[in-house]
């Protein structure tokens, strides 16, 4: 199978918007701010890679497109755009810039950008309770994606951390020297931690949809239990190499090509995988987490394949 | 049945903070300072109304106390919390203390408050997904518990919006005279909401117990479509006369009765019932929502009773 990653991603695009499009409420519904914030940072050009990750594994999974994948996917979305209105504020990152455009709080005061992150939250999961799947699925979903974008306590899924103690982490590690450990503890659950939850709602949703499907109980390559444990593992690697290359990208290209501001990490002595290992080493090390990425899916033979070759193109891009 | 509230309010409180003790990280749990700051806000002395309402919904419908209730309970809880973190941040209503103590930003820093309240909520959801319940009740919950703690729109519940979509009314609605429309729109949305889906979810968890009784189909007094929608006009207007009564007691009782600053909504100009209507026809309305609430339940009997005996203690308070 020949993998058109470009036409995969511009699709995913289209897909997610529609449906983000269709969710959000209008830029006229009262009270008016709250949803016109909640829009201007929801399409603010996002790449939707959590979106199209999530879609692409429930495709892998069920063999088809499924149904519902896209509402995941913009329910990912909306937390990931909540987390950047969050992490944006003054008293966070203090970013008046994203992707060129003026951030949630400098647009709409920091009042309704608050707010506006925490409707973004709440919406995502009424979002997930109303996919047409079985409770069932649904029930697995919400309590995957829960402990994947919390503080993260009590996981027994490998994730040392959620999102949310990554951002923590990441706070209180500021103006300290990074150690190795800090840095992957932080990428992991920052980021990787949302991308891997990507992953695996997507394949809970394509088992589901797999199930309803007559004579399903032969397209299944493995265990309902291997195939989450195995995107998992994909995703956790992935996720990570991901952040790498976005550390390496904020050393090496400028803030026109990245659309924010470039060298931030250095400047704020951020925790970054440069910062703990160089340049050198860190290209070596995204390199080798894509291929331990890439191990996990061997048994999925082409089916995985769409989802592989999104991962080497998130090694591979430069902004 | 003679009812004894004041009993029902002190082992709520005991179920309750029972309940958020065994779901909120402990404070030794890394990273240390949200999981502090989360519990900090949670175990501040509230009085757990929510959970109670929620409670006795649930032991009116099921007939019996139902499993589970605690942690819906918690749950409510746990957004009524991350609400009023959020709600004291300095770029909203700006508190420095709430029942005597100092409120969240304060006492953590306004970056972690503001991650605290989005852990918060992010607990309430995976706790929700965590009750021993049937997928389709817990689904049919989170649903519900959605829409009312979101900005509320696309309801078709009756409700006119959500709690965010509440505060955001209130803060656009600051420094000008209040109407009497929007004074209504504001108390339904902002603290309306979130009692009223306490008492629709204790339904509906409460049905969803009764459902797994062996012979329970005569011990229910209507449809489960009927119960519901009695709670929810319960809840309803027994939401607006406690809110009421609330702005009552702020232009009435002084700072140390409340245990938080007196007359501050005079002082900001709030939309408050005093301000439209005056005091002696606040206290009038108050008593006619209450009517309005005990009617709903008429159908229901003495197994009503406590929900009733709880609306006339959130009436009759002083702080």
């Amino acid at each position: 199978m020949n993998v058109d990653v470009q036409q995969i991603l511009k699709n995913g695009v289209v897909v997610t918007d529609a449906a983000l499009e269709r969710l959000l409420p209008s830029a006229n519904t009262l009270p008016h701010s709250i949803h016109r914030a909640m829009r201007h940072s929801t399409f603010a050009g996002g790449k939707r890679l959590r979106p199209i990750l999530a879609m692409e594994a429930a495709k892998m999974v069920a063999g088809r497109e499924v149904p519902g994948a896209d509402e995941l996917g913009a329910a990912l979305e909306m937390v990931h755009t909540y987390s950047l209105i969050h992490d944006d504020l003054p008293a966070l990152d203090n970013d008046d810039l994203r992707r060129g455009m003026p951030t949630c709080h400098v647009a709409f005061g920091e009042a309704i950008a608050i707010l506006a992150g925490d409707a973004l939250q709440t919406l995502a999961f009424q979002t997930l309770s109303q996919i047409a799947a079985q409770p069932a699925t649904l029930i697995d979903i919400i309590r995957e994606f829960s402990f994947a974008i919390g503080t993260g306590v009590g996981m027994d899924t490998g994730l040392p951390s959620g999102m949310i103690g990554g951002q923590v982490m990441d706070i209180e590690g500021e103006g300290q020297k990074p150690t190795a450990e800090l840095v992957e503890r932080i990428h992991r659950a920052k980021t990787g931690a949302l991308i891997t939850t990507s992953i695996v709602c997507g394949g809970i949703l394509g088992l589901g949809d797999l199930l309803a499907q007559p004579d399903s109980s032969a397209t299944l390559a493995a265990s309902p239990k291997d195939v989450i444990a195995a995107l998992r593992s994909f995703g956790e690697n992935a996720g990570l190499a991901f952040q790498i290359v976005d550390d390496i990208l904020d050393v090496t290209q400028s803030s026109e090509q990245l659309g924010k501001t470039a060298g931030k990490d250095t400047a704020s002595d951020k925790a970054t995988w440069p910062a703990v290992y160089g340049l050198e080493q860190s290209e070596k090390d995204a390199a080798s987490y894509i291929a331990d990425a890439f191990a996990a899916l061997e048994p999925y033979g082409q089916s995985a394949a769409p989802l592989k070759a999104l991962a080497q193109y998130l090694v591979e891009r430069k902004h």
